[in-house]
């Protein structure tokens, strides 16, 4: 196995629904990635298992307390005898992105909290020297869905889950551009025909025209990852 | 019912799961949304129930075909007789973000059409007068977790959703700054104590302490979002 992945969630069903789920499922019925979900209730200790409770200083919302956290990641380091990377989904963290999810494939143990959206005593956060981590500006209930988009993410980049055919150096942001329009068969649907280049044969015209496209698309759709890449090329020079 | 959201994806048993979970399972047993996933092979008409296909122009990874998703997409305006917004989940989209959720979340009809990587054939896109809707920089190997990103963070925003302990009035991003940090009891943790200020009662200083951490920390993490923040008052001035 290359790669466990712990998941401490409010909602182990859905981890392990997603877990039983295309690409992830394939990764772990070959041995490649382990995923594990816990209920955070799990590590309460009081008769109610209450996870959280009133922010000090007041305000809305709850909590995540810091002792149920806590005995989750030295649970799970203890069965596991690892060192592993502790990540924490919020709203307030560092963005989660391609480079940062090739960066969390190298590693062979990442522990994933996910929060609630008012937030996780901060003292935890210190105590497992976890990372925060945002999957976008928008804000959800809970850390659920961005534990299952990291773990997506950080699992076909692991040696062997991805089979040639899904070549990662294919993918959109591989050279901070979006990738071009995709045509399949039928040839003319509704009407509508396949732009003639792509079935010319001729490679180098298709290849072109795709660039160009891509190109074309980047500068109306997302102007800021062409303005990204020129400065990376700038600070290369 | 406030909102209706129709996912057409490849993986409905997920998306089934998800709406039987949490904020999504509460506004639907209250009646404010409502949330339906439809299996896109049941709209291929061939007897393998095809639903990708090669590229034209050649290429690695597969396509969706324009006929499968058409049909989906004309069967469900058929069943609701509405003239739904219908959303393509694509890293070649324009970016999720908490904007266009509010904006979003005052539809009544939403179709969401789960991508699959290499993407879909442009001509469905057009045909359906779909939005391609991105919710990071980062590839997946399925539209299925962003589909639900973008239902997870609209049915929030429908009114009555949220109770008013969660108003949405606090969350990050409403003011392009994220959040102070929050604890919670006990008021001392493995030998952290809380913050002096969080438990003094002086409500004008326990808010100029979170103005000025969230500050800190959005310069530290997202320098970026304070850039925009500036921006946009410049634009107002």
């Amino acid at each position: 196995m290359k790669l466990r992945i712990d998941i401490i969630t409010l909602f182990p069903e859905l981890i392990r629904c997603f877990a039983e789920t295309a690409i992830v499922k394939r990764a772990q019925d070959r041995g490649l990635v382990f995923i594990k979900a816990y209920n955070l209730r799990a590590f309460s200790s009081d008769r109610y298992r209450t996870v959280d409770d009133y922010p000090y200083g007041g305000g809305p919302g709850m909590v995540l307390k810091p002792e149920p956290i806590y005995r989750a990641v030295e649970f799970i380091k203890g069965i596991t005898d690892s060192q592993p990377r502790v990540l924490i989904t919020s709203p307030q963290g560092r963005v989660f992105n391609q480079s940062l999810a090739e960066n969390l494939s190298l590693c062979s143990h990442v522990i994933l909290i996910c929060g609630r959206y008012q937030g996780i005593d901060q003292r935890v956060v210190e105590l497992c020297q976890g990372e925060e981590i945002s999957v976008g500006d928008y804000i959800l209930s809970g850390g659920e869905l961005p534990a299952m988009i990291i773990t997506e993410a950080i699992t076909r980049l692991v040696p062997e889950v991805l089979g040639d055919e899904e070549s990662i150096h294919f993918d959109s942001f591989y050279d901070l551009i979006l990738g071009p329009p995709q045509y399949t068969r039928p040839r003319i649907f509704k009407d509508k025909e396949v732009p003639e280049v792509l079935t010319s044969g001729n490679h180098s015209l298709i290849e072109e025209w795709r660039r160009k496209e891509a190109l074309r698309k980047t500068r109306l759709v997302r102007p800021d990852l062409l303005e990204r890449s020129n400065d990376e090329v700038v600070q290369e020079q």
